[in-house]
């Protein structure tokens, strides 16, 4: 098997890190080109000095280069800038992975009003590829995956919050209304660019929710991919997610509570649902029942503990998933769904365990 | 007005240590006696250097000793140690703020089968004293706490909970079924001794959820001032309480999740029940609409921010409340008892600001 | 005693912040005026949430109106805005306490230098009031503070570095050649502003020295005051100052080594200069011998503790202090200077004992 | 190639962990056992549930066990416990990196004065052996570690230190006199055993130096081989070393100061001697003169960078150096000594890059 050419777009942020990390330990692909608007010219070292060891430079953007050197391109654009160079890349016959929330929404209608401008939305920059499209998560979607050439990378709020829910609806165990999501994340999957709202002095020693009642922009993509598992169209399935920001870079803990279909059901009947839905996932354990998930134990790996507990207190359920933002939420995936998309072993380059402590 | 003589029972874990901090301060009591058993015979700039400015020695508990000299005392024991030593200073004539979980359950039957030992649980070791004793919320039972000679001080996770959620299922907005709380809190609220879970290098960097689906112990408490709240029986009303572990010292965050009671009442009503209720409190502020709590803006104080907003898309109320779990979730709480119970201003001593950064 | 009138100039930024938690408490002044250019229009409970129990509204500067209105003004600017608004209120006739940098430096080149734009330095913009202004360090220079109309507050690794060093150079106790200075400074230092070297994800879990060897604009003013204590000119003592950014809000800790003028004196002689050096002073602890200082023993106060040791197998001294940087290393020395300043109990609103845990 | 039979003893504290995550990876050896006295019969997934991919259960150490099964034997086990499973195991002929300090001292009278027990220290268990241990610091020790049977890894700070500073006193720019070392580090050097010195509540958000002034075990060893790299007998050169502890997990940061035997020479020769010593190593970085070193730059990776700088206005050199205290710092130069000492690629399994952010 020799060697597959694959770039990175927007190699500058936390996310274009993180691929270069992991891919400069995939055994079946080579890193060829960087590119990044800002830091174009400057050595990959001197933007990121963790990557001291690689030799590549940063250079602009140009869609005919990069398709003459790369097979696979990895775009970790913002949503809206996102979309052309996807196009740009589409096109010219490259694989692309796509980080961005420019593919995650099938309906044009939900993308124009959740990421448009102005008070009806703008359009969808490129309507006709999104049906093209897949959501690149494996646990769900990995059929067709196989040798898809355009992939939505999935958010990394939805990743962790559909990995312990999706089986539990799907096997018609918990009701599709009433679902709440209360999920905290690390600083890090706010980017790059300083802010007030990730201003050391302001977010240590604390935490806060925010984006909350139905304004954060994650909520339609749980909501498409809940509805899915359920079996019910994207509209008919409403949660109330509230995201919040833990201080900490990395991960994600997401707590769902649902209502069952039974109540009088075993309480067992949830873990063992997610047991049986990812006995052979490479990346997904469900913690044993007497455990309970840390992000601490994901953190730098592509890999996810769930959980499902019934409490007979409040006969509620609680769903628990952790991931590492920035691999399982984000990078690593995307790699997982490369390995997919090329018919490559799909934990090439991605069995590193978590760094603990 | 003279000094009024106080002791602290416990004085050597957090909540003993916060107490000292805000006595020091306070205009009307003095501070007369430490007690504790492991360092006693030691200064308390010993046991805590931040004390450096106080001469005080740390003693060993003597009952007699105590009621020679205080006329107030803070337990700041361990559940189960405590009952005995209140006990002891109430028949001497002290007014009592305890700290501990002992007085805080109305029922001695709920006690045992929550704090007991073995299966069926070991009964109250003071049942006829829980009657006495005034549950410390001032906000919920002022009246009751002037004068009162036994305080239950509340935990710091109903705290958090109580504020925001029963005004609204006081006015009957919410329903009492049906209620999830999600609640962030820092690593104080362990106490002072170490352990694996308090562990730095575990701690850091990751956040985690314990005592999930109804083990924790602060759930029948909070269950039973809902359900005062709401007008009904303590056993009749249920939540799913999941307590969250976060990388940081002070602070705790409740996110509630409530079902209204009429999904067609302006959005507004929420809030607007929350302000109605603390428009004379001086210790709670409810945050504008466009604001959203964050336990950094009340870190240090005795204050706590609140509000509750409606999400039109699932139809679901979120309510917010934060504290610092070891000022108004536990030391500075006990003090704003201690005010009413003696007829002192109830802002004495407590209207520091919080310290932010 | 009435209240003296006081404002703020610079309120938005964390010393302003500080100011008005320190002032809000302090018995003998009324807080009458917060002026800040950015904020002008909104009430401060609106840009520092923590301080949402005050009423007061910000303002643009104008010099008459703060001196139509107070008396006292503390003005916490960027160096280089400060000396012009310091030299208007001053002409005034009010009392000017100065944060920033602009009349630290007895030396106008020493101030174009390292202060100063373009290769040699624009020259300083107020100099003829330099000579007035009184550098406000209490404990080396308490009887020029009272009554003094311009005080330049002391940069934060001054404060912490001067505390435990200039007692051993006044008793001639260490040589002033060859001192080395390494201090470690939580991120609130850096202010309000958010940049890559304050951005969370970056800061957290790691540490890092930044303007190494000669490039920190605090060496000039330690080398000034050190030279003070030494009996030396100004340019005859150097130093060499490391500063390190450490992941916590609020803290430094200097670690000052210097050689012994005898080497066979006995080794508690060090510490018992700052004994004698700070037997009466409110603010400093020197440390039990068997005790080591911790910024945590000292958070949100305005104390500060010290030490110093021999260590027989280099023959070198190690001297340490600790101030929480905001308050004794910023706003708390600057109400320490006014109290002095206006012939107030020195100690009046400073009392507060730290934050701890 | 086939792979190597390695078993780790002492596997449930951290370096264990540590052991374990990148031997996982490692290409050309194969884990074969893990011991450890408490966790013994547990899965090692129970222990440390960030290794949930791990099938290895924990046993209970047996020396001919061990020998029956493994060729190479990692000791993680503390100081004083080690020597002796260290000689059992070298007797049975396997190659043993020890990474206790019972081997790194060449001094036997100076081991029973470090880490001997009572006045006089009780002597070194293992003196015969002490021989034939060979520092495992592959940057100064290279020849020496090729084939090696007994490999002494050494301390996290000695590493830290020693990297900057060995190669300025070996070409004798600085002097060996005067030297100081002022190093921070994360907690996880404390190790997984929880204590009031690494209880969260009281570390976060503070910093302290501890074991200052000649008592930190780390001194004798840093003494030990900057002399040798200095061409002095051990005990002729002699360090203050003040170790402080940052509220941070992973990482040391060491800034030493030095003095030039030549304060004309340019200033840019220190940091050319430092390219010179580390031109061809494959873990060592030396920062371009404009960059500065940060823990958070090499996190969970075995590499090191460092510096040196001159500062003209003290005449003195500062050098900085910085690792994550558990992988080169431990672990990871662990595995780094085995592969020289089995003859392996010294790199093998040790190119992850590091994790940022």
């Amino acid at each position: 098997m020799g060697q597959t050419p694959v770039a990175i777009v927007g190699a500058s942020g936390y996310t274009g890190a993180e691929l270069i990390r992991l891919l400069l330990q995939h055994p079946h692909v080579e890193l060829v080109g960087l590119y990044a608007r800002k830091s174009a010219g400057e050595p990959i070292r001197r933007v990121f000095p963790h990557l001291a060891q690689s030799k590549l430079i940063v250079e602009a953007f140009d869609a005919d280069a990069v398709a003459a050197r790369a097979k696979v391109v990895f775009c970790a654009l913002p949503h809206g800038d996102s979309a052309v160079v996807v196009r740009q890349l589409h096109e010219r016959g490259l694989t692309v992975l796509d980080l961005s929330a420019d593919f995650r929404l099938r309906d044009p209608a939900e993308y124009a009003r959740w990421y448009g401008h102005g008070d009806s939305g703008s359009p969808h920059p490129e309507p006709a590829l999104l049906e093209q499209a897949v959501y690149g998560l494996p646990e769900r979607h990995r059929e067709r995956l196989r040798g898809a050439r355009l992939v939505a990378c999935p958010g990394c709020y939805p990743t962790s919050t559909i990995l312990p829910l999706a089986p539990l609806l799907a096997a018609g165990l918990v009701r599709p209304d009433g679902i709440v999501v209360d999920a905290k994340s690390g600083v890090s999957g706010a980017g790059k660019s300083p802010s007030q709202g990730t201003h050391f002095a302001e977010i240590a020693e604390g935490i806060r929710p925010y984006k909350i009642a139905g304004t954060h922009r994650h909520t339609p993509e749980m909501e498409q991919e809940l509805a899915l598992a359920a079996g019910l169209p994207a509209r008919d399935l409403h949660i109330i997610f509230t995201p919040n920001l833990v201080p900490m870079t990395r991960g994600i803990l997401a707590c769902v509570y649902a209502t069952p279909t039974d109540a009088t059901r075993p309480a067992s009947a949830y873990r063992d649902a997610l047991v049986a839905a990812y006995a052979d996932e490479p990346f997904i354990t469900v913690v044993d029942p007497d455990q309970l998930p840390d992000t601490a134990h994901v953190r730098g790996s592509n890999r996810a503990h769930v959980g499902a507990w019934f409490d007979a207190r409040s006969g509620r359920v609680l769903g628990l998933g952790v991931i590492d933002n920035l691999v399982k939420g984000a990078s690593g995936q995307a790699i997982q769904c490369m390995n997919l998309a090329l018919g490559l072993p799909e934990t090439a380059g991605l069995m590193g365990a978590p760094m603990f402590p």
